[in-house]
């Protein structure tokens, strides 16, 4: 696409297209931090409004029988799974990614007791990494991208990785690195937080133990929606969590006094979860009605490709360097660029109506997310990126950043 | 009160019969089970719709910063322990009350190395014995209520107990038992689910170590709204988190390789939390806007007495047994009544428009919430009981049901 009115025609002719329809976008604004936040699809207000008055304001008590808010985390978990390549009863919505991570490597762990290594790569997402750290009886190994293959061994108890990396969007073939960590004897716990959504996962087509996701980013569930957690069949009835709430047991309104697990998924569940964060949840998975995610994929191949091609065309080289993968298979939904001053550069960026983000020290991310981004928002955000670079304000800014700073 | 017109006259100079108009009841509706699940506060659709459209929808990702998202943990944790006698920085909106209770178990383990007791009562909810049982390194010891205070001793690392009994509404003695724990150098972890907003409770000047609650019951938070922790000033810089995730990181934004915990309570912090869920906690926690905790407790103990004066006064002794203490000073808010056929019995009463609720195997619980429950709601409860105790439909309707689950 040369031109904007390339743009514009393949826009036209985009399957996706109304799918833009779905969502409440701010006037005048380029969206590109989906991998971030999602924005508010259009169905969301009217029923989140409908959970808050009828449900809780009329029915009251009632509503955890009558509005089935009690099988909430499962009924999503199932619509959440069938996103991710996950058969009915794997996949659980509850807490968050962070938690999910503990009760995970906890039950990996568990299932390994002769091992006590988790294996993780250095730039995973730092939340993954504490919580590995805050494990007792586990020791966090982390091993370079390029050498982690090599470095799944008989030691490692679980493989804990982020499928797509949230600074650079890199992409990991989860089959190979699956069974990697299986011919080892090791298990495999794939964090989907930048994946679930974004591009089609196969947790079930490649043999994945366990896996984790959040729920705000490309789910478009809102700030800080509740995640999700999946585990193989195979493995439910051996894994025990440590997080044994009320809501995870096998009769929670027997009131006993002796914790007994819930048969399957259902054990990982701890307390009363939010009705109302789980209802904005359901509206944002009501997204992607009727979609394919390999129509997804394809269109958010085709975004980012001609976001990195006319980014090349348009910005100086040796300011600008795309640190995203420029090959299909290794990259995810977004694309990173590396610049001395990314962080004044976004928000300069951020001023002209572009909203990306910026992770310290160098880095700014553009998520392409194909339900509601079109290829003239590309085509105009790197015209903006252009017209900035050309610019000095944004270097007159980060200056007066840094004088600040000190 | 001996007559309902005594009711209407004690409404009528009720100070906070005005708070009533605070909330969104259903038409018809006499709502006794604010201990299970507050009713929907007037304030809250509209809070919740603008961080819906406002917040989320039009300001996104930015809204983190400017409509301070990212501080609303500890925002409310001050507004919610200003009800619960804790002074500022000592309480933090997070989690649910079974991952709360986690953490802190954890916490006052560490804390005692030499010992690994949790001493709690039979009675106990659930959840806390459940998270109990499931943390390493710790043995679940329970005792009776009454022979709780003499099983506290040098063996015990934490008395971990909830401060009103969820089925019969006893109270315990916050200040004595705490001082005994002390006394034996073990640490206390009060639960404060069914006192929080309920009536005066004084954790700083109890010297308390740790507690926990919920936000869904007499806070009127929403269903499974957030739930909150407090861990006294001088214990917080001694105090881990075994959930070290990235939101209780001194520097969460920096995206460092090491889990560094972030100063005070914030570090109790673990996953990103649901704005949404906690906006409506916001609203909820606002209905407590300009009242003193005393005049609440006033309120609910004449209401509790009323109840408990006309249910004996109306129902057949025989068959009714209060469970609650009569004592002022060893009842909550709620009180209990014990009855062979409590399951139907309760059910004919909801019919009837009156919310109670039902604990196996033979309890009725009514709760009374000061904002909302008027004294003539009180009389009109207790004469339906009165008139389905000498109707024969709640023993038919038994019957159907034990025929249906046999």
């Amino acid at each position: 696409m040369d031109t904007r009115e390339d743009c514009l025609a393949a826009d036209a002719c985009d399957p996706l297209a109304p799918c833009r329809e779905r969502f409440s976008l701010p006037e005048g604004v380029i969206y590109l931090d989906g991998n971030s936040l999602g924005p508010l699809p259009r169905a969301t207000p009217a029923l989140l409004n409908r959970a808050v008055k009828e449900e809780w304001g009329r029915d009251l008590i009632g509503s955890w029988n009558k509005h089935g808010w009690i099988s909430l985390p499962e009924t999503l978990g199932d619509r959440l799974g069938a996103l991710i390549g996950a058969g009915p009863r794997q996949v659980i919505v509850t807490d968050s990614t962070s938690v999910n991570l503990y009760k995970l490597l906890h039950a990996a762990l568990t299932l390994r007791p002769q091992r006590r290594i988790v294996l993780s790569e250095e730039g995973n997402f730092p939340t993954d990494l504490y919580i590995a750290q805050g494990l007792e009886n586990a020791e966090l190994r982390l091993s370079s991208r390029a050498g982690l293959p090599a470095a799944i061994d008989e030691s490692i108890a679980v493989v804990m990785l982020t499928q797509v990396d949230y600074r650079t969007g890199a992409l990991w073939d989860m089959k190979s690195i699956t069974k990697a960590a299986h011919d080892a004897g090791a298990l495999i716990l794939w964090d989907l937080s930048h994946s679930a959504g974004a591009l089609p996962v196969d947790l079930d087509g490649c043999d994945v133990d366990f896996a984790v996701g959040c729920g705000y980013k490309y789910l478009n569930g809102g700030p800080g929606a509740p995640a999700f957690l999946y585990i193989a069949k195979r493995l439910q009835e051996s894994v025990r969590t440590p997080l044994s709430g009320w809501m995870g047991h096998a009769a929670p309104f027997d009131f006993g006094t002796a914790y007994a697990p819930a048969p399957g998924i259902r054990r990982m569940l701890c307390g009363t979860p939010s009705v109302l964060a789980l209802r904005a949840l359901e509206a944002g998975l009501a997204s992607f009605a009727g979609i394919d995610m390999a129509a997804i994929r394809r269109k958010s191949l085709a975004l980012s490709d001609l976001f990195m091609t006319l980014a090349e065309q348009r910005l100086p080289g040796d300011a600008f360097e795309i640190v995203t993968p420029r090959e299909e298979r290794r990259r995810g939904s977004q694309v990173s660029i590396r610049h001395g001053g990314a962080y004044a550069f976004m928000q300069a960026l951020i001023e002209d109506g572009v909203i990306g983000d910026f992770r310290s020290p160098d880095l700014m991310r553009f998520g392409f997310a194909p339900l509601y981004t079109r290829f003239v928002d590309v085509w105009d955000a790197v015209e903006r990126m252009a017209a900035i670079a050309e610019d000095e304000r944004w270097r007159q800014k980060r200056y007066h950043r840094r004088q600040a700073v000190t």
